[in-house]
């Protein structure tokens, strides 16, 4: 079997084209997407395997993308640490309870996945069965530093104010609370490619708050202990974090294979600090899909010479695609890639 | 009289130390400024001349900064250009006025500034007085893209789609809503200079969400016209864009005297991009006051540590001060720029 052309750019071997991968991929954009949620909410989507299979599979047939991404939330695995988890339509996650002291974080569990999300685990295979030969699967986790500013401050926040307080003024706590996250990270993430994830993804999405010199104190180190604590068994591991180009000097230091950047940094530029070792994925701006198709071609050919500059360069946008995004603008890009990214 | 070392700092011209103030120095912060507003609200304390002036000079009494920035919101003028506006203790500004078409950029007025918000200018001839001889006034107004961002999706947005639909689809109309914006933020800031403000910042908030190619195509051409259009008589002009350090090779290009930045960007590197021509402004993490006044002693070294590489520096937080900051913790910081900051 030739191996797939996303897992041989991650190992940033020679591929006959660009590869081209959405994130949120599967989700709100979709009318086959918003069919199934009529039907059911989402943390039901998330947790019953073959409805999570088959949203996984929708834009992997609509769109002809070289690699699917496990249908799921990143704050699965800190409900099952025992965090009471909502989504709201409008106010999105709620998470139900307080970090103020130690006796908080002793509380929370470090979660075994195989048993406190079976469902992860269950889609995973269902799905490797249904892309056999296809496309690859790709797994993800929120970072620590992510997945902990959500549980202080209860969900998404503007300022992270709590967050910061914690970690300014009890520094034991938040790393206390960061320790037990990092660890059950890492047995989530194993537990997916065990199961069968080909990649993994680690969201950082909230990195881009802090000076570089906090995320160096605060969050890198606990990123950098997930990624020596995964048994990756050639599985490519993808860190992207929003809003990253003043950390991409740290992030660098990540024993990763890709680094997936925001759209705010041109690609070129970031192939510049990230150096050779280390392929790119990225980073066309998602309000790009607004514009008509033709000024779509246009970007996408911006962003793929831009590319050139990275030893490897995996198509990607730059965040996650946005709800009100017209499906086919979704698949003028892929298809602009497909055409446009072919090498000689 | 010796001119003042903000006013010389802001020239690149040498200062007995590093002069300080604060963004949004006056405000929710002060218990003084929250005891005003148990019996004013907001948009009639920036409406009413006196109280306009005893909330800038609050901070002033307290911090003992180098300069006061008038106490007022980056929206007036846009209400003076026909766009209902409203304050919501949680939502922030509402704004109610769609703009889809042609005619309802039409409908905006280019307000005479002295006519639609002749407070503003009182104010600042009542701080003068007041301030004669101890600190100098800063004016300000909102960038064009920030107020259009305001206009369009009315009010604070997360994702900016209403925005980037109207400059994507329908240019023309963004374009022309831009000029309008444009030619009233040049009146109210000449406006403010003839009242007597001594030095004016440009306020450019949401910038940091485009490309740099978007920023260079619909929103740094207005501010340069901004630029232009200023009659400045000596007074320096200030632009600041948080999120910026992408943007930064692009804001250096403006003929303004100091270029503000946030935090996210370390102040050396930030020199490094805008080079010796201009001063720089900034750029402590906001957050930072959170810490004990151990601490914050060591931010503020760090941040004029960094400072000395540009040509000149004028300390300030890299976004405004946050609500829930101990204002114990602002005097702190301002007495260690005091102490740290002298020139040998």
């Amino acid at each position: 079997m030739t191996e797939y052309r996303f897992l041989k750019a991650c190992r940033r071997e020679p591929v006959d084209r660009t590869p081209v991968w959405i994130m949120r991929q599967a989700g709100r954009y979709l009318p086959e997407y918003r069919k199934l949620r009529e039907a059911h909410d989402f943390l039901t989507l998330c947790k019953t395997p073959d409805l999570a299979a088959e949203v996984t599979i929708q834009p992997v047939e609509r769109l002809f993308v070289d690699a699917a991404i496990l249908f799921s939330d990143i704050l699965i695995p800190v409900e099952a640490m025992g965090v009471p988890l909502e989504f709201h339509e409008q106010k999105g996650p709620l998470l139900g309870k307080q970090i103020r002291g130690r006796q908080d974080v002793d509380s929370l569990k470090v979660p075994d996945p195989e048993e406190s999300t079976p469902f992860v685990m269950e889609a995973i295979r269902i799905l490797r069965r249904a892309f056999e030969g296809k496309v690859p699967l790709i797994g993800f986790s929120g970072a620590p530093f992510t997945l902990a500013s959500y549980i202080v401050e209860g969900g998404t926040s503007k300022n992270f104010i709590q967050l910061k307080t914690l970690m300014y003024k009890a520094p034991q706590v938040f790393h206390a609370l960061m320790d037990k996250i990092t660890r059950t990270v890492i047995s989530y993430l194993n537990a997916q490619i065990a199961a069968g994830a080909q990649a993994v993804q680690i969201f950082d999405t909230w990195a881009g708050i802090l000076t570089r010199s906090d995320y160096e104190e605060y969050a890198l180190p606990y990123t950098r202990r997930v990624v020596a604590g995964l048994t990756r068994q050639g599985v490519p591991v993808i860190h992207f974090a929003n809003n990253c180009a003043t950390l991409l000097p740290s992030i660098r230091t990540l024993p990763v294979d890709v680094i997936a950047v925001d759209w705010r940094i041109p690609l070129d530029e970031a192939a510049t600090i990230v150096g050779p070792d280390k392929a790119l994925q990225g980073n066309m701006d998602p309000t790009m899909l607004f514009h008509p198709p033709e000024k779509i071609f246009e970007c996408v050919r911006d962003v793929l010479h831009r590319g050139e500059k990275a030893s490897s360069h995996i198509f990607n946008l730059g965040h996650g695609i946005l709800p009100p995004t017209d499906p086919e603008n979704a698949v003028a890009m892929v298809e602009a890639v497909r055409s446009l990214g072919r090498k000689p």
